[in-house]
């Protein structure tokens, strides 16, 4: 098979080039290893900065978004047994939007149906070769088993953390910056109305926790776990009431309990590689980079990435390879901005098991700042609704 | 001998102190272990927030200051071989002052000489007891090696971090917050214009190196160097070299040498002790707080702490407790603040041998962004000029 760009993966990094690709007349093929239902039903990320939002909009994607997503003005920062609101919207002109990765998925998903661009869906021992010359190529087996090969210019590696495309480029190549957190993050999804109508950052001595939602009817809950924690240990009657031990405040706030329909363990880590290209290999998303979810920046930052991608994918098949090659460094700007506003709102918010007292009064010092100086708090509402793509 | 309030130490915060008291009617002795020739001469610190000035001019103390100090409307941090100014008026509307602490410090002392406020210089064997009644004791021998003892009714210990008051409060009564960095700083003092009209924070891969002044006449210059470094291994011709490579930029910067007058290695160090009160034992300055330099916050904190302190004192000396009750957390908010934003500046330029690529990485980014984002240029900025005094 011969197609103009090889998109390996099926997130939301994969779908959105794949439709930015074929919008502007491009040929491209998406690979993705697991099957329909499972894509559509992942449960990851769930805030969208607005120039996420803007850009979905603005692709004829934004109807469901506009209709479904909620709209969000503010959000606390909980600390001292109060809430302190940082005013995303006053401050900065911008709003959030709360509208699950799921759902972005399954808009594009649709999307690529409706219009008959293809994806193959159950793709196994996918692997690349001949990256490094202009002519790569992309072996897999298709959902039935059989083996096929795809003649490509480009290869578009949206294929995760997991993936194969990163490791499939010599290490040699890369530069690796990482960062593990020794905290992990227990999330439940419950079927009751959210007990606020905005996020809620927690940091407590007993550690974080987060409040958020996905519809008026779901709330998403987060405690900070030991990322060696077993979810075996961690009854639902035990997580209601850890989350109401942390959620805590003077005055009156009651958490809505109810149904826990997923719950699961996540650990936190930063990662960068460098460059985001490898010959005609790109790297876009969380392939190239990982966010801990604090700043809500993982799944933004992958479209951020793909936006930038596509026109520069469209220009290589111009002939004109200049997007191509500042395409890492286009990208790195906003990731390394992104990477260190997640490691800011993550450090500013967690408990370090490993933290001196000095340590625990500098944290209680910043939120105490970040809330109460316009500047901090500015400052922190124009990383969270997303600084402008460039 | 009988006083009100015995003031140990004849630093910034000491003799302020005493001028405070004294011009609010209360008797008040200073006893300070050195000559008065060295404390006049003492090289320390170097910016005046806008609140110190403004809180030393209203005092009457502001006439050769505002004669000879130098208001900064801005600063510069230099990465990536170019500057990057913060703009401090035009984002806050308010200056900093270069003006030497040592000129502070004379300022008040001829002060006090000019109104007859005793200071005992070259006094030893400081010692105090009865600090948990309302009756504290303060022995001492004087200059002549006579054996005194003043009886009064607070004690206000400003001698600095390694001074007597604090180690004479029982260990369990304290919490000690600490920090220290792997690196110290190789200060110059020269005699030659500054190369540049505002000061210069300078990251390079080299380590920190910051541009400052004194006078119009007199250059201030710091290394960061490895805190077991020995001044013995830098010459003149080395400090001029390591400067030089440090400041470089791309385009025009040359650096003014001239005869070094003075050199010295300090350490960097965080350190809080927690409260600033043992009965009648009031701490202020450097006795209760240190902070690294970076920040250009330890004699404004320790004026920041005197100005309530005086208030607190006289309060109690009318028989009304609340303010002294309250002086530690009145403080201790403007101390972890600037504990904070010490830290901030000082991680975020200086070079840390422990650091891993993902921690220099983050380090740029913040550089790039608190230089692009008015929002952090203005945290930044109103920070290092000074928030208001409570």
């Amino acid at each position: 098979m011969r197609t103009q760009v090889a998109v390996i993966g099926a997130g939301p990094a994969g779908l959105l080039l794949s439709f930015l690709l074929h919008e502007a007349g491009i040929d491209c093929v998406v690979l993705e290893a697991r099957d329909r239902e499972y894509v559509r039903q992942r449960v990851r990320a769930g805030v969208c900065e607005q120039p996420t939002v803007e850009l979905l909009t603005s692709l004829g994607l934004g109807e469901r978004l506009a209709a479904e997503g909620m709209p969000h003005e503010g959000l606390s920062l909980r600390f001292d047994r109060a809430d302190h609101r940082i005013e995303l919207t006053e401050l900065t002109g911008k709003t959030i939007t709360v509208y699950g990765q799921q759902e972005i998925v399954k808009d594009l998903i649709d999307a690529h149906e409706a219009r008959g661009y293809p994806i193959s869906f159950e793709v196994s021992d996918v692997s690349l070769s001949d990256v490094d010359t202009d002519r790569p190529r992309v072996g897999y087996r298709d959902a039935e088993g059989v083996a096929r090969t795809v003649e490509c210019d480009a290869v578009a590696g949206c294929d995760g953390f997991h993936g194969i495309c990163r490791p499939s480029i010599t290490d040699s190549a890369l530069t690796v910056y990482e960062r593990e957190y020794p905290f992990a993050w227990l999330g439940v999804l419950a079927r009751t109305p959210p007990s606020h109508h905005e996020l809620i950052y927690t940091y407590h001595e007993r550690g974080f926790a987060l409040h958020s939602m996905r519809t008026p009817e779901i709330t998403r809950l987060y405690l900070q776990v030991d990322p060696a924690e077993s979810l075996a240990a961690w009854s639902d009657d035990r997580i209601w009431a850890e989350l109401t031990a942390r959620l805590e405040v003077e005055g009156d706030f009651t958490l809505r309990e109810g149904p826990i329909l997923d719950k699961g363990i996540t650990p936190m880590r930063s990662f960068v590689v460098e460059p985001l290209r490898h010959g005609r290999l790109f790297l876009a998303g969380d392939a190239a980079h990982i966010v801990p979810p604090t700043g809500a920046k993982g799944m933004n930052l992958a479209i951020a990435d793909v936006r930038v991608l596509a026109r520069a994918l469209e220009a290589l098949l111009r002939g004109d390879e200049s997007l191509a090659q500042s395409y890492s460094d286009t990208c790195l700007r906003r990731v390394w901005r992104a990477e260190h506003f997640s490691w800011f709102m993550t450090t500013m918010l967690h408990t370090d098991p490993h933290a001196d007292g000095f340590a625990r009064q500098l944290q209680l010092s910043q939120l105490r700042y970040t809330t109460s100086s316009r500047a901090a708090a500015t400052s922190l509402a124009e990383n969270y609704v997303g600084l402008p793509f460039v």
